[in-house]
């Protein structure tokens, strides 16, 4: 099998840094949520620190609002800052809060390094490029952790602790939107660069953005791993 | 009686450029609505404009979750964002299409110079300063609506043809966002000046931020008299 | 004849909008540089927004660099800035000390509405796009002046009071900085958009940055004509 | 001793982190550099990634003049930014380029991790804040190199091979430079916090910006001792 459909760039960005991609999304991390081997402490360092990247990740689409340049654009990243603020980082509290952890301790903690390396770097990315630049360094989170969810709700242990983790992102919620965020994303580039898109000469500065963006990720799951 | 209560901010802004407040929320174009003798040209004149305007007006609402620093300023923007975008858009674009004019040529209209140098000082004032700065200068869009809604509801001609236009901003739907807003600006600025905000040395500074974009409030009206 | 030679982007670009280009580099205002019929009150309006110009035009030039991703892209630029605030902008206070009006004045010159929307659109064409939105919003005041310098100093009137300012354009050094600038706009699209980028398909929205940026300068000199 | 006196802010933001900011100015690095220890390998690694830190660091210096709200703050900034571009990262091409590294490669080399998470903070603190953030976020670089600079021009081997790196910031010129950026942030700083800034409800947040960029200087000593 060849990963989640989320679209034309997507497919094409992903086969362009192959080894990262497998590194990020089939982490031992990831391996440990998947056979239930993760230790309680990485999780919830883990947690605490995801939270603080949703804050930054929600500010990275809401300048993708200010860079967008149609309507489509602006609807499907205005729709995505609203469900990241106002649903998704509820969740995330929740989650927390059931392990003792507050909000506000979650929006004060100390940002570990991964996690201000990735979050900054996409919000540079969008403030010194364009529109695309912005998707191309917002694309291995969102539809990363599609492939991850769908992958691991196929082949999870029956008793692994992080059914729910694994649920959020293999859910049908979850998962259509990404497919209208790859769409949305396709159409962009092929306003902006044409039917042939991985001849423009932009396109390997945008593979070097998802590529980035990658191998950030694996650091983030590195540090999960670490403990806090 | 002494216009809408959005909170402190708000109040105290408002008086500090009287005449001008008074020329934007009493204006030519505001009375035309209100007794209905606004030529209907000037109307849809300035709903092309407007719609224009609300995009640019997304975006900075956009911009103001890339500079919230709390959890409840960050709220309050996406959720004003999506409502602008996903919802108030809506309701334009339905009314202009009820006058033949779809949301494609709204959203390619040209550019009245009053509208590019209205929003595009809004979105500099975001850039150049923080996210107080930013308010400041969207505050007298939506406060000032909001106030000449609520007085055009109690004092309209009974046959005045914009009723529809005044009940959206009189409606409590948006005179309770705009009281959520208010507070939420109350509280960024106690945050960010402390319990005597007047006597701050940055004041004068936001004041004037406020004052300018009610000048150039007025100016978007003298637009829309002015017709295409 | 066929205007100033300062590279194929902008040869392209003036090409694009010759009704616009015309009427802004042989406005009513550049006219009476060249005769010398300007009247004095109307040159020191423009001169004190010019100025107030100048200063945004400097912001422009810095978000240049936060936004260029090659070397030669940052030298220009960086360059540019210097030249500006700690040169042009030196001389043009001392042009305005001559007429009794100090810098502090100038600084805090009240912006006409013309000119808020030129500086706010360049500036925001940056903050959306990327760095050939930006360079591409402030080619016309470069470009334009450039040209405007060298017509004036062939053909304008012997006695005509205004023989400084056209030496400011006309002069070898302005001429030469202008050739470099349109070398590295030339070479900033040629990586970004290819050997053929009249066909890309940004190629049209560049073409309207141009237009709408050359449009806001024809309300500049409208403004200076209209004096204070 | 009490370290170089670059102006009251710093004096204060260096007391409100005394550990951090001694962990950064005598690092394992620096006392390596003094004593003539360091390895070459981390020197050269060091150098390369110091080569895309100025990259960086003259955009965010950009950032800086887009933010600043006077004249005396855009001189200053313009000034520095011309400096990096034009002259400091040329003096670096010229010590890479006798090891054998040339300018392409320099600006082409990966980024580690602490460099993006350094310098996308600091952009991004200008993003999110105002010119104070910004200044915040800048000063451990500027100051503390300052500060080392002084410290090992007194007290370094007499045969360390780093005495040219010693010199560059020990230097009169850069010494002046940095009274002259300290003036000018302590202007800043009191034009929009007021005569007694470390009351100010935003202090905190200030110092919260110069201890995180504090931190991430270690980080970054740490990645150079690392080795490539």
């Amino acid at each position: 099998m060849t990963g989640a459909p989320y679209g034309a760039a997507f497919t094409q960005w992903r086969a362009g840094c192959p080894d990262a991609w497998h590194a990020y999304t089939h982490h031992a991390f990831v391996e440990g949520l998947r056979d239930g081997s993760l230790p309680r402490p990485a999780f919830l360092h883990y947690l605490v620190q995801d939270y603080v990247f949703l804050v930054h990740f929600a500010r990275a689409w809401s300048l993708a609002v200010v860079k967008a340049e149609t309507l489509d654009e602006m609807k499907i990243c205005a729709g995505t800052v609203n469900a990241l603020v106002n649903h998704e980082m509820a969740l995330h509290v929740q989650t927390c809060a059931g392990e003792g952890i507050n909000e506000a301790a979650l929006y004060a903690a100390c940002e570990e390094v991964e996690n201000l390396a990735y979050t900054r770097y996409v919000m540079d990315a969008g403030l010194q490029g364009d529109f695309l630049d912005l998707m191309a360094a917002l694309a291995p989170c969102c539809f990363g952790y599609g492939e991850i969810g769908l992958r691991l709700a196929r082949s999870a242990a029956p008793d692994t602790p992080h059914r729910a983790w694994i649920d959020t992102y293999a859910d049908d919620g979850y998962q259509s939107v990404m497919t209208s965020v790859g769409q949305m994303i396709d159409g962009a580039i092929s306003r902006r660069l044409g039917p042939d898109p991985v001849r423009a000469p932009r396109w390997a500065h945008l593979q070097n953005r998802f590529s980035t963006a990658t191998r950030l990720e694996i650091g983030f799951w590195d540090m999960g791993l670490r403990g806090s």
